[in-house]
């Protein structure tokens, strides 16, 4: 198998390079690297991929590489049919900035080890944790709705109908939201969409809920 | 002038932006948005951004564009040279990981909406916020020296001799650092490469302290 994917059944970041590859229709095989049991920390993770986070994807003989929007752009880059990004420099921008709401502003408040530093060196309990995730998750929500609704593209998706890097971090966002049970009914174009790209085989088959991690997990 | 940037004289984002349009010779107008009066949230701003969060770039009638990474790829896309990514997707995939190293790991969490959170919600002192902001940014900054020492590409910087998005997510990470007077003598590859990069004139003029809001401040 020429591509093989480092992740975990509940990593957001995971669920958008396994959409991609399953977009672009891209054969993998999987890696689980725990991070519940911080299988992240092992030497044997560490030597694949020293930043000890996930996803982390070697194509071929390497080298690893790591962060999911630049796998995702390197995914496009190698296997451009179909794109995940639109043609103009403009129209790009939008996809991009969208992506980036999620992926640089919302998720890396909301990763493990941000958790685990609010539990360890504030002690703040579970409640007081989830209301931080739901803060910063909303917060991007919102905005993505904006975008959505005052400055929309036509089409059933983020920008058109066909699925782009937008799409799939906005999926990943409510999909996070979902699983820790927040209330979304303030962002209806948005879970609107959610539920558009849920509907694609692609999206469906790289849900957190339906990898074998999940399973044994529950 | 064709191009408007609103910033912050000391929005690292915003940095990392200004540093991409001088190192590409494009000339812009630069439009301060003052984060600390809370002037992002003014009725005229959000007509601008409705994110609400600095930088964003209007190129020429429109729409504006958001997110420091989405607005760099717009300009790299649409005025080419010089490139500040490699030609290979292999090399290009780990530009941007570095790239996201610091813009969808580490920096999301220092931003001064955080800040506020922590001070507000949680009330924590400034000193414990100011640990809060280490210890994200030394979770980059020892990823990134890792990638520059163990995983080593040849050359005065990131990614060989030239200037890439790597370096200029780097040096705003180091920036930010130095400004918070934090000790970076644990990562002595990219306080070199950082100060490589500040001895070219495109990072030197971008530097918040350069900054006419910079002066007014001080």
């Amino acid at each position: 198998m020429a591509i093989k994917l480092f992740g975990f059944w509940r990593s957001l970041a995971t669920l958008r390079v396994r959409i991609a590859l399953n977009l672009k229709g891209i054969a993998y095989e999987e890696f689980s690297v725990d991070l519940l049991k911080g299988e992240q920390f092992a030497d044997s993770y560490r030597a694949v991929n020293p930043q000890m986070v996930v996803p982390a994807l070697i194509d071929g003989d390497g080298p690893v590489l790591g962060q999911s929007l630049a796998i995702i752009d390197y995914l496009e880059e190698t296997h451009p049919e179909p794109a995940l990004l639109p043609a103009s420099p403009r129209e790009r921008a939008r996809v991009r900035m969208l992506a980036q709401i999620v992926a640089a502003d919302a998720h890396p408040l909301m990763v493990p080890r941000v958790r685990n530093y609010l539990e360890n060196e504030y002690r703040l309990d579970e409640p007081t944790r989830a209301k931080w995730i739901q803060h910063w998750s909303n917060a991007a929500l919102k905005a993505i709705e904006i975008q959505l609704t005052d400055y929309a593209v036509p089409g059933r998706l983020c920008h058109g109908d066909t699925p782009t890097v937008a799409d799939i971090c906005l999926v990943s966002q409510v999909v996070g939201a979902r699983i820790f049970k927040f209330d979304l009914a303030a962002f209806p174009t948005v879970t609107r969409v959610a539920d558009e790209c849920l509907k694609i085989d692609a999206f469906a088959r790289a849900h957190p809920l339906k990898q074998p991690g999940a399973q044994t997990a529950h």
